[in-house]
Parts: structure tokens; sequence; C-alpha cells
């Protein structure tokens, strides 16, 4: 172990948790290891083929020719998607040291160093003749944006492989230095329409110890809510620039922005030590949670604006729970759980990434979804395999969008997905995700934390942690109970000795001793099919169950019914016959009927009497997988 | 009588029913007597206002005098709303003879007029130096849909005042020759993007008699369907060009412009003679009013697009509900029941006037909804009095809006709305919608229709019709029952003879009589509030219902509510108790719970039990009334 910054995409100064970096833990196998393999061997090599395929990275290499702005291709932000894919391979290269992907990345980031002008200035779309001058967009040039995504490549960059000679820290810190320059306390009185910049300087001084990058991260922050940025047509919450940080009391306006600026606002109140902050920004997300979130963890419920909508507006069937949204979410949950160490903030990582992260990619790696609906009405088209989709307009998974900032977000989190499996602090150990997976670390005082995870998980409820070295004197090893795990128990194993089951409920459980090679502690989590009723303020689930299954929300998907995809609509659950655990399969009973529609659909007659005509058992599969098999119809919540 | 063309807004040479001029029909007083003079009185010049304000009627001036584009204001539709404005204005003079509008209508004209090109062409948006080319953007430049406004302005100055001297047919003339000839069959084959030019265009045929409008019409709504617009994000078909009109089943897309579209179709059906095409339509009219309908006859269920959304998807908080929508679903209904004579044409007509129509002015008349929604869950603010606001972003009316096409709309609408009262066949007269009304006209075999209408309809259900002057031969007189007037009853009362009272149930109801002066017909309709339910595939009020009372759909608003705005979201009403008429209030009883928001808003412990801390009475007040006194929260469908 050293004293260097943890190879992991947070690292506070201060807070509850440490983060593990990812030569501390690794995830071996399992639900994640497969999805990890498949975003190596095929999502990486995807997007580097629809980079290439589309110009945009080779908007760079017309940048750096002097060419531009003829021939330049894609939106004002496609930048940022080459940044986030530099900062998907750095987590890789960390992961696995693959030495072909280190080719690959250093490639890359040539060509975006040979487009870097001599002040730091980097972007494809501005500041030269014939393009727009720069900084002259600020509300949609994304141009800070960018930057932030540049940035925070480099910072992983920085943290997998520090001292590394491919130089992108370097090209960060000098787009950083340009930016401090530009818009510092004696600069440019301005901010960018779309968050993420904040963060990235935030992180940048964390690993440079450059203390004016946070400065300025924290004056972005602050500018914020001060109507700097025009007005649109659904108003000025859509940035969060209706009210300063300060004086909001939910997340609100563009779903991925909102939690962005949560990130960097978190990070903020962290390095400079602002309880205030950290507790405001705590509570906006409790509040969010509370009303503002889906079953699935995903946010966002308005097409219109990406936007996350009122308190309890979240209709399934225009839900926009967008992939982005998700993987900012666990950002900022992540950071709320180094800082406060709640188990809530990790129950709905756990929930994000297993219902939104995990539904995203096909099962091959080579479509996503921008948007991830929770009732499909028409079953759509298949998506061509080499044209640009629009983001939310089909059933199924499309390989690439014109505005294709889901697949790089998924890649990065992926990548470094191991990091948000577990943490330490001065008493021992926490497991906040389960996974087969190692942990190799030490305490700061030198006890040694050596753990072997085996678990079958999700798809059962056993999670064997085994200890695989001495730790030279007693710490505490803490697992998360999930909010969903009503009766779970714990088997706390020493090698030579007796024993121990407890029944635990959800937060955390904790066993301390000093732990010898061949401990195990075992924690049994019920899983058990679950129907879940919504609050009752959530009106467009009124009446409805949905069914979970451990962590995984489930959904009816037509493909597993011999009806017509359309009849979706003409189903009922029967709550009074509780889901089943068939061999694996979670089987409900099901009441369809056969009504015409009528000629008009309200009636003073009483209540529609469905003629129930087939009462039939039907298989539901995790939401994740679903639209893997053709396009179907689907839905979560069945109405009872 | 003559034999011209009647003063109303569609005149088919063929059809079960004929339309009555504005010269046979008035409506003399009432709720929609009221509405037509604050629309005189108020809201046309409200219009004329913000068109000079907005500098959307000076961009003829500056065509006129040559120095375009500089200087020119307002999206690529502007001129659309001086033509709306224009049409509006002719029949309140075609209604009223009010010599000072007549002045200002001549004075627009001429502005027009002057802005006019030598060879017909008139678009303040397209084809100077500086402008983009003529018909080079065929999907969004809405050169054609702004020709479509002025050729109806047109035609309503032609039919109010056939052979007036301001020139405005003349107008619409030279631009529709030019349209013939730029789009015709050896022309360009192209369409626009917004329909409205093929319903105007075979309007234009039926008042001039020029057969080759009519066919241009034909070759307009022909041509759609096959993919010569441009792909669009949400699909094409948004503007209706993803299938052949006689290939859908239902409207799809963009709300308005699948209205306009199937206007125009039904037109070119009836003139054509081409009853499949006819079929085609009214099938497709009835799926939609099955699966895509609101209860209050509003259409269009996404905010994105301006859309019809899927079969269900009826959202009420996020209904788009356009005002022009309704506009538009009007001028459907109301050909279909020409052609058709259905009294569930009708129907839709009488629940859009009341519910959608009526809901869009102010009181005052200076303020209009551009979206009409059915659940409002912030009391918004006030919008400025002088300002261009958002189109649907404010939970009270707007003086004006960036995109301004409700205000014209509603306009037009009032102005002509006695044209939809009734109709005549060769076997007598129909009354379609009430109110206090006169009618004078002649069968066309010389019977004398003289009928006068008296009824405080819909606060009360009492309708009176009474007869004016001696027919000279038997007539039917057809009164339509509502479909929601389960027990109405008639009282058949010959001046000189007995009263004969009948049940009668929703349809049509037939009085056929050798009619003399003083003979009354009274149809007394159920006007007792009623719980209504709605089809259980509608999955987003789904354990809800409304309150309907006569014609009108019924709203709780929070200004009837000593309770803060925010907790109709922790209400129900208790099914129970039946909503009573109290003095003319309609009130019901409400359960009030005071639920605190739960960490997470999903839950496998069984149903949420809402703590009902609070029985109260609450008056509903009709939906269109919602929203004037200040900013408040509403809704229509009640969770039970």
């Amino acid at each position: 172990m050293t004293d260097r910054s943890p190879a992991t995409p947070a690292v506070p100064s201060r807070g509850r948790l440490r983060p593990l970096g990812l030569d501390e833990v690794q995830i071996t196998g399992g639900f994640w290891g497969r999805r990890q393999q498949i975003n190596a061997d095929v999502s990486l090599a995807h997007i580097e083929h629809w980079l290439d395929k589309t110009g945009w990275a080779g908007n760079f290499d017309l940048a750096a020719a002097g060419t531009l702005p003829e021939g330049r291709t894609g939106r004002e932000f496609s930048d940022s998607e080459i940044y986030k894919t530099l900062e998907a391979m750095a987590w890789e290269i960390g992961r696995t040291d693959d030495a072909g992907l280190e080719t690959r990345f250093r490639s890359l980031v040539r060509r975006v160093a040979a487009a870097q002008e001599p002040d730091g200035y980097v972007n494809t779309q501005f500041g030269r003749p014939g393009q727009a001058a720069r900084w002259s967009d600020l509300e949609w040039g994304h141009e800070l944006y960018c930057i932030g995504h540049l940035i925070q490549a480099g910072v992983a960059r920085a943290r997998t492989r520090p001292g590394a000679d491919d130089g992108l820290l370097e090209v960060s810190c000098r787009a950083a230095d340009l930016v401090c320059q530009t818009f510092g306390p004696d600069g440019v009185v301005g901010l960018c329409g779309h968050p993420v910049i904040e963060v990235a300087l935030a992180e940048l001084a964390r690993v440079t110890g450059e203390r004016r990058y946070l400065e300025q991260a924290s004056l972005f922050i602050d500018r914020r809510g001060h109507q700097l940025l025009a007005d649109v047509e659904w108003g000025r919450s859509y940035y969060q620039d209706d009210q300063p940080i300060r004086a909001a009391t939910i997340f609100r306006g563009h779903t991925v922005r909102a939690n962005y600026l949560a990130a960097g606002a978190i990070d903020v109140a962290v390095e400079q030590d602002d309880p205030e902050l950290l507790d405001i920004v705590s509570q906006q997300w409790t509040a969010t949670v509370a009303r503002r979130t889906y079953i699935t963890g995903g946010q966002g419920s308005q097409h219109q604006d990406e936007g996350l909508g009122e308190d309890w507006a979240l209709t399934p069937d225009r839900a926009y729970s967008e992939t982005c949204a998700a993987v900012a979410s666990v950002m900022v949950s992540w950071r709320l759980l180094l800082a406060e160490g709640h188990s809530r903030h990790a129950d709905l990582i756990e929930r994000t990434l297993f219902n939104v992260i995990a539904t995203s990619p096909s099962w091959a790696g080579d479509a996503f979804y921008y948007s991830n609906t929770l009732h499909q009405r028409r079953p759509g088209s298949v998506p061509p395999k080499d044209e640009v989709c629009p983001r939310a307009a089909s059933s199924l998974r499309a390989p690439w969008f014109a505005v294709s900032c889901c697949p790089t977000n998924v890649a990065r989190t992926l990548a470094s997905l191991a990091a948000y499996t577990a943490t330490v602090d001065d008493d021992g150990v926490q497991l906040h995700q389960y996974a087969p997976a190692s942990i190799r670390t030490r305490l700061s005082d030198g006890r040694v934390v050596a753990l072997d995870t085996t678990t079958g998980y999700p798809s059962n409820g056993v999670v064997t942690v085994e200890v695989a070295e001495d730790a030279g004197a007693p710490y505490t090893l803490s697992l998360r109970v999930p909010a969903w795990a009503a009766e779970a128990t714990l088997v706390d194993q020493p090698r030579d000795g007796a024993s121990v089951m407890s029944l635990v409920g959800p937060g955390t459980v904790t066993v301390t001793r000093d732990f010898k090679v061949g401990d195990r502690v075992e924690l049994t989590l019920p899983m058990a099919p679950r129907l879940v009723e919504p609050d009752p303020r959530i009106d467009a689930v009124r009446g409805c169950v949905a069914v979970e299954r451990g962590p995984e929300v489930l959904c009816l998907e037509s493909t597993d019914l011999d009806l017509d995809a359309g009849s979706l609509s003409d189903l009922r659950i029967d709550p009074a016959v509780a889901p089943r655990d068939v061999e694996g399969r979670v089987v409900v009973q099901l009441l369809v009927a056969d009504d015409e529609p009528t000629d008009w659909p309200y009636s003073a007659d009483g209540p529609h009497a469905p003629r129930d005509v087939l009462a039939i058992e039907a298989t539901l599969i995790p939401y994740h997988d679903w639209a893997n098999r053709g396009p179907s119809t689907m839905r979560v919540w069945l109405p009872t």
C-alpha cells in the first residue's frame, strides 16, 4: 500500500468512509463480472468504432490539421464522448492492465493532445474562423462540460497510472488552467449550461493538490442560481439556474445536470469543510429519492426536457429515466455514502445499478438504452445496425445515438464498478454491494484486510466472505442489509470455533473480531419474490403492484406470453396468489380480459367490469433483461 | 333565402345534413352568448394589440416596403396568426355587422395584400435576398400552412360578405393559384409539414367552384404518407408522413396536424364522392375517441412533440390537450356529423367546446391556455401582462405566446360558433348544441323553420324550443340527447292541444308535426352530478373517478379548499357519498390524509394505509372555470 490517491472515482480528503482503489478491490465474476467482461470485450471497441465512424474522433484530427470547421460532424458536445471513452479505458486499464487497450488509449490521447491549442483550449466546435467564438454560448455550447469530461479522464488516468507519460493529465491541467484564468474571480462571471466542470475540477484538485481548481469549482457552484444563464422555454430550472443550490430543497430540471451539479457540490462541501452545504445536498437527495424516483432507481419523468418532473409524477410509460441520469445518481449517492456512511445511499446505488445501469446495454454489449421506460405499449422495430438512432424512439436498444452520451457513461461506470462495492474506515471494512470479489488492503494502522467474497447474487441471496489473511488485530466487518431484506440471517463462522447465527434486519450488520485465515461470515438475504405497493400519491401507478426479487425489479414481457403483445393492457395480476419462485423463475397468476374498446372510455354506469376469460400463469423476468429477444411490449407495474 | 353558399365554416356539396349560415342561426345569450360577447369586445382587440406589439403584423408592412428580412420578428409561421385573426373578424362581422370591426378588418387586409408578390406568393419569412428560398423547407417552413390559413380567411369573408370589395378572396385565390401551379401534377412533388392547406383548398373550391383547388387538395392528401418529408427525432408519424391516410387506423403524431389533415381528407372524400376514404377517416375518428381522448374531449398526451401518444396513455398531469387540437377536432367532428349525421359526433363537439375551448380563454378574455392540463400539481405564478410567454409553462393563462396559435384559433371558433349548433335536411331541422338561439331558415321545398330556443343550459337542463312562424307543412324537429343523459324527458306542447311527455334516452329524439306559432318542444336533460369511471386500460387514472354535471367536466381546485394547495395529492373522494347539488354548487365528500413522504415510496409491507384525519365537504367547479382566481392546484380525477 502507498499513501497515494487510490485508483477510484472519488477521493475525498475527509468523510466517514474511505474508498478503495481498483488495486485493492476487484470483482472476480458473477453478474457484474460478466458485465465488466462484455464491457471490456465488446462495448469499448464498439464505442471506438462509432467514434471513428461518426467522425467525432476525427474532429480532433481536423482540429490538429487546422482544417476545421470544414468536415466537422456531431453535436456541439461530441468531444465529450471521446473523453468519456478515455476515462472508461483508463479505468479498464487500471482494472485489467490490458496492453492492447493501453496502446489504443495512448493513440486516442495523442489525437486529443494534438488538437489542444497553445493556451490550453480544446474544443472542436468553437473558436476558429467560421465557428462561433469561444465561450460565446455558455447556455448550450457545452465547452466547459466537455473540458469537465476531459478532466475526469485525466483524473482517472492519474489515479490508475500515476506518473504515466501519455500526457492526458497534463492536457487536462492545461485546459483547467485556462478555465480558472478565464472564469476565475477576476474573469468572466459565467458558468456552463451543463454542469460537470464542478465535480471534475474538485477531483483534479484532489489529484494535483492544486487548491485553485477547487476554488474555481466552488465559484461555479455559487454562481449558479442567479440567472446568469438565459431563460429557456421550460424555465431556468432546466439548468438549475433558477435558485442557488443552498436555497433549493430537491433536485429539479434536467436530471443529468441536476445530479452532476449535486456531485460537484458535495465534493466542494467536503473539501471546503462546509457541513451546511453537504447537509443541504443530502436533504435534496432524500427528498428526490422519496418523491421523484422510479422503483428502478431511475430519475426523470419528462421526455420534453429530460427533466425530473414534479413530485409524484412518475408515469411509467413516459418514464425517461435516462441512463446517464442513473450514472450521475450513482456518483451522487456514492459521495454521500463516503461522507455520511448511511446504508440508504448504498441501497439506491444497488437499485440503480441492477435496474437502470444493467438495463442499458444489451446482453451482447453492442446496443444501449438511452432512456429506460417502465411500460412499453407497442412493440417497436429493430433499429438498423449501421445507423445513428434518435435517443428515445425505439422499444429496442440502439447501437448508437445522435446524442450518444449513455454508452460511454455506462462504459466508464462498469470499468470502475469494483470501486463502488466496499470502503474502509479506521475501525474496519464495509461491504456495500455484493459480488464475487477480492479485497486486499490495510487499515490506517496497518491491520490487514484480506477478504474473498463468493456469491451467486442476485440469483441467490447467499454471500460468503472468507478471510484470506490474518488481520493482526481485531477489526469490524460491516455488511449492508438492503432495505428490502426484511429477514436476513448472518452466520459468523470462525475457522476454529462455533458458528453463531443471527437474524438481522435492514441497515448495517457488523462482526468485530481478530479475523484469521479461513474465518467466514455468511449473509443470507431473503430472495422470495415480493409484491410491492406504490405510495398512493404516485397517481400513475395507483391500483398496481410491482414484483421484486432481491435487488431486481421484475417485469412482464410479452415475449413470455402466448398472447398478442398488445394485450398487456388487458391483464391484471391476481394479488391473492403470491408470486412463486419455480426453479429460479418467478411465476405470477394473471387474469386476461378480452374487453373491446367502447365508443367512449368514460362511464357513469359504475365501474367497468372486465370479463375475465382466462387465468394464466406467467413468468416475470428481471427488468434489466427485457427487450433482448426482439420487439415486445412490457410492463413493470401490474394492475390488480 | 338565397341559394348562395351559406355563411358557415364548412359547406359540403353533399352529405346527410346541410349546415346553416350565420344569417340563419344565431346564439342570443347564455353561456356561449357571453363568451361570444367577450370574444368580440375583448379578445379580438387583445389579439390585434399583440399582433402589432410583437411586430407579426408589421412583418407584412416590411415586406411591402421591401426591407425584409431586416426587422422581421416572430416564428416562421407567425403570418398565420394574422390570417386566423382575419378569419375571426370575418365571422364576427358576419355575426354582428360591426362597422368598426369592418374598418379594422379592411385595414389589416390591405397590409396583407400589399405584401403579396405579383405571382401570388405571400410569406414574410421566405424568398427574399437574405432569407431562405421559397419552398426550401417544406418540413418546417410552414409556407403552405400559412397560405392555408390565408385561404380560410378568404373563404370566411366570401361566405359572410359575398362580393365585398376588400380583396381578401382575391388575395387568397392568387396564392392558391400559385400553390396549384407550383405543386400540381406537373410541379414539385411536395407537401407541407403542417397540414391545413388541404382543408383550405377544398373549401376554396366550394366557394369559387374551381375544381382544380379540390384536385390539389386531393393530391396533397394522397402524397402524404410516402416519406416525402425528412425523418425527425420522433418519427415521420409526427407529420403523418409515416403511412398513407388510407392505410392508417387511428389519428397519430402531432395532434393539430392529425386533425387538420383529417378535416381536409373528409372534405376531399365528400366532394370527390369517395365513401371509402370517408369511412376510413370516420373509423380513425372512432378509434381515436375510444382510446386517445381525454374526458374533456382534449387530445394529445405528449408535451415533447405535442403528440397524441399511444392508446390509453392519457396521463392527466402531462396532458397537453392543446387548445388548437380541440379547435381542429371540432372541425373534424363537424364534418363527420354533416356527412354521416351521427349524434356521437355532436357529443364530442359538445364535450370539447365546454371543456377545452371554453377553458382556454380567461373569464376576462385577455389570457389563454395553450395546453390544458387535467392535473396541476404546483401553483404557478402570474404571467407578466406585457411579455410573450412560453406555450405550456405556467399554471395560469397567459396573454400571448411565442407560438400563439391558440388565441386566434379560439377567436375564429367562437365567432362562428352558432353555425355548429343546428343543421337542416330535406325532412326538417336538427338541434345539436343547446344555447339560447334563433333559427330562421327554409327547407329545400320552402317549408319555414323559425324556432326560438330558450335555456339556462348548462346551469340547468331545460331546453325550450318555441315555434316563431307557421311551418306551412309538417317537418321533423330533431334534438340530440347527449350520450351522458341517461334519463331525459321530452314534452311536446302544441299551442292548441294536449302536451305529451316522453322519457327519452341518448341519441336523437324527433317530433314531426305541422308546427304552428307558439308550439313548444321542451327537452329536459338530467343535471344531477355524476361519478364517472375510466376504462381500466387508462393506466394513469386507475382507481380514480371524475365528476361531471351535464356537459361539464368538474374539477377540484385548491382555491375552494381551506388546505395547503399541495395537499391535493393527499385527498381521496368517498365514493360512497354521492356528489350533491347544493343550490347549484356540486359538493363532494373528501378524506384528507396527512401522510408524510416516506424515505422510499415503494413498499412490500402491504398497501399504504393513509391516515385519514379529516373528512371534509368540498365544492367542485366546472373545469373550464379553473385558474381564474389566482395560482392554484387542481385535479379532475379524484382517487377513491
